[in-house]
């Protein structure tokens, strides 16, 4: 096989969910019409790659600095739902469970991981909470997910805002990523 | 969700073995930290792209005009394997199944996939055979592989090739009582 193939083959195989097959199927198939499937494929990387970065407030994905969600005048500004990935913010958008804002951590307190509170986003958070604000603690339901709740609650507690967490309904050991909608949207909605 | 995102979460939902989940998935990962993972990934599609073409010889996937095994002295150039697919070329060569050269068509005759004689790369195997070539049409044990391996035969026939096919039967590590009845058929009427 060309060096070419072979590493192209061997990055695949590397992302979540491939082995080495599913990798040689992927890239078979782009290999049959490069110039139709391959390139676009890239150049969508590339420019993502070059346009997406964090928001500057709440730690989305986003090709401008301040994101969509944090930019629309029609969201509930005293509602902040903390998520730990921006696949979690996806969930709950999709499942148009909180009208309000988010903050990404974008890691969650893990002694496995080895992730500590530096590795949390956490240090614009604070600034944004008024004893008006609800802080909604949407982590996993997970010995890390209940242990960072804690930690972000301790951090924020001077601020007066309004701590909840989504009802239980999201299953012990569940992480909130491969929820369906209708569980996600009663969870929050059953919150306390 | 950004324009740059959706388009490339897209572009992965297209690809075998991928759903939107899937896509969002990889998309997040790549994402997690884009110049290690997203560039490199997106510059080794680039170079594939770019370089790898098909051998003029045998039309296996190569960064040379005239492929590593076409090139390879060593190979037995009196066994030719046809093949449908680069994966197959790829699965026979992992096995060490074959010690020849290769011809790839690139499609099968299909009525349902609409791929007709034309769009078999057949027109340069001919010149390749002599009286003392074995062919071994090597194709799926489909109706399709079936009717194309009839097809390549009959194109073929002229040149005066000793033309084999694999062996059918019980897959190595197979259970009898898993076989469709058709395999079972054909295994036992081929006993030796």
């Amino acid at each position: 096989m060309s060096p070419e193939l072979d590493s192209l083959i061997q990055h695949f195989a590397k992302l979540p969910g491939f082995g080495p097959r599913s990798a040689r199927r992927v890239v078979l198939r782009l290999m049959q019409n490069p110039e139709a499937r391959m390139v676009p494929l890239a150049d969508a990387m590339l420019a993502a790659a070059r346009a997406v970065k964090l928001c500057e407030i709440c730690n989305n994905l986003d090709a401008q600095p301040v994101c969509g969600i944090c930019a629309d005048p029609g969201r509930d500004r005293q509602s902040i739902c903390v998520v730990e990935t921006v696949g979690d913010l996806w969930a709950l958008e999709r499942a148009r469970a909180h009208s309000g804002l988010y903050h990404v951590l974008g890691a969650t307190l893990s002694p496995i991981a080895g992730t500590g509170p530096a590795d949390l986003r956490l240090d614009r958070l604070a600034r944004r909470l008024t004893p008006e604000t609800e802080l909604i603690l949407a982590l996993s339901a997970t010995v890390d997910g209940a242990a960072t709740a804690h930690y972000v609650a301790e951090t924020v507690a001077a601020t007066g805002a309004r701590i909840t967490r989504p009802a239980q309904g999201v299953p012990i050991g569940g992480a909130l990523e491969i929820l369906d909608d209708g569980t996600l949207a009663a969870a929050l909605r059953a919150r306390r």
